[in-house]
């Protein structure tokens, strides 16, 4: 295999599939970017099992071939190459000899043949969002997974489609993060759930233009994000995602508006008197007009009260503080609306058209704080 | 006590003597910022007993008064309240309430008179150099100090003063770095060994202007830095410092003229085949009209040209790639000059006027790579 190409391609491209390259393995082969132009395409592969991307470059090809090269070597050697042409040629089936101007790397190589190649997905039932959309769900969802792999299910997001409409859906047994968008078209209905760590790499790759699509098809057991020169397989997670529908009440007893910003900078204050692994709730008395928000740990106090409108009965309740403050930092509006039910009932910030919905569950806290 | 600032005003500040303020220490004292509001300025100091760092911020002085608070929670605290005016009030002798417009921190404070004040140091004798001056030295030698503390003097860096020459000087055993200025005016003569670590957050503090200047005295213990309204002082390290004169050698027997990107750049490269803890050199060939560079590890090799005006003979030598990349990092010459002696013998990269010289030992290497 003879190639040629410049920097600027090979790098983007080689930054692309380094998303599927897993960080630990105990079978080299997965540590490798396949170098596919064995067609009239120069094609690179990256693939750990579950997430696999595949991305086409510009270039020219010498000499038709497929060749596998570690990730982090050559990644590494390309980003610091000059910026010029680049032409990556095989000698034998064991290394590669890369030259750009003066420079030249001789380094290992493995056979394509042992690569595993994506798997072939038929592409006849997709939906299209706008890489903005996409990237925007994902960002404000996908703090609420759970991060470990003790229950499988929370690791990943419910995509659920019904019509018109996309359903995203993240929880960690704490909290539940809804967000819902309208998409263009109408579709059949489909729900499968989806790994964070997909949509971690996802959400790297994409560039988040609202002008540029992304096609999102499905499978029995694999997600097909396509977009630009790329395509994205990821397998789905097995199973019935939970059913969240009787978690969800729109009954409320007090309903408070009140300015973003300032509630989480508040916030936000009141947690640098938490250490780390301290599970101090932060106590909010609801009052006419105002919330006052009180923390109390061993490095001191902290007391601070915030205009709002309030509708109903007056409340005292604790949260975990780093709950309100994820669901806050994704939330775009300046004002939010916030429906509690009692001290012991989840607290609802949502909008009146629903697009989205954040589910926080209070904690006990010492009323004599 | 009791003072009034802006959060700006008090956050410089307190980001300022912060640098002194050591990561591990066993004294809660130490840890401490004190806020000396006992005269007409407020004055903020820390001091790890090495290093102590006093600055003075405007504001207003309603009680006057002393206290010491816990830097890392007090810097917390000031960087997460509103932008207006902070009120600090003591609340007995170990209290110390905060408040930011509806905000109100109150945390545990020690009384001052605990707190080690920076030694008094007449101020008789001083030189002046800018703070983009005493910047540029700091960054231009501070990468050959030695890490550990086996040797206490190589962590430190040698100033010495000669009629208008600052010299300042640092090594580790395998290289020496060199750096000469002009001053404005004539000294008597000053040798001094300053700590690393000293230099190292002198350079974070200063702004690095030309215009503003930094006054340096020395006592037979100490050396004083005063610049815009901040005054840091530091322990000297004692001894005699290494001799390092008769290390220099003005002979040579081949001489390279090289750009100095184009090398810097190559090196670099180079330098993605070496695992950390490796110990690969990187092996030079000198030839006439051209440096050939090349490297071989596990991982693979590499091989560059590089064009350069040689004169005198030719040259196979080794080195360690790190420390040509840190002294060719520091250098903004466009061209650079090397100096060889033979493959056993140190090279010298200076410029004509020796306003800077770095010696670099050669290491051994297996010429049959």
């Amino acid at each position: 295999m003879k190639i040629i190409c410049t920097k600027s391609n090979l790098s983007k491209g080689v930054s692309i599939v380094s998303k599927a390259v897993p960080s630990k393995t105990t079978m080299p082969i997965l540590e490798c970017i396949l170098i596919d132009a064995s067609t009239d395409v120069i094609k690179l592969t990256a693939n750990d099992m579950e997430l696999g991307i595949e991305t086409s470059i510009d270039g020219e090809i010498v000499e038709r071939g497929i060749i596998a090269l570690n990730a982090k070597i050559f990644s590494e050697i390309v980003r610091k190459l000059p910026d010029n042409e680049i032409v990556i040629e095989t000698q034998g089936d064991s290394q590669v000899l890369i030259t750009c101007e003066k420079a030249k790397f001789n380094i290992a190589a493995q056979p394509g043949d042992e690569f595993s190649y994506l798997p072939a997905v038929e592409k006849d039932d997709f939906i299209t969002v706008s890489e903005f959309t996409l990237k925007e769900v994902i960002r404000q969802t996908i703090f609420s997974i759970a991060d470990s792999d003790t229950n499988k299910m929370m690791t990943g997001e419910l995509f659920e489609i019904e019509d018109n409409i996309l359903k995203v859906v993240s929880l960690d047994g704490h909290r539940i993060s809804i967000r819902k968008i309208e998409l263009k078209d109408s579709y059949s209905p489909k729900k499968v759930i989806v790994p964070g760590k997909t949509l971690q790499e996802i959400s790297k790759i994409i560039g988040g233009e609202a002008e540029a699509d992304v096609d999102i098809s499905f499978t029995r057991n694999h997600i097909v994000f396509e977009f630009d020169r790329t395509v994205v397989v990821s397998r789905l997670i097995e199973g019935e995602y939970f059913r969240i529908d009787q978690m969800l009440s729109s009954d409320y007893e007090t309903k408070v508006r009140i300015n973003k910003r300032e509630l989480l900078d508040c916030i936000d204050r009141a947690t640098l008197l938490i250490k780390e692994g301290d599970k101090k709730p932060i106590i909010i008395d609801i009052k006419d007009e105002s919330m006052e928000f009180k923390i109390k740990s061993q490095i001191g106090s902290m007391d601070e009260e915030i205009m709002c409108i309030k509708e109903g009965k007056d409340l005292l309740i604790g949260f975990n503080p780093k709950f309100l403050i994820d669901a806050l930092r994704v939330i775009d509006d300046e004002e939010v609306d916030l429906y509690f039910m009692n001290a012991k009932a989840p607290l609802f910030i949502k909008d009146e058209e629903q697009s989205y919905i954040y589910l926080i569950l209070p904690v006990n806290f010492n009323a004599a704080i």
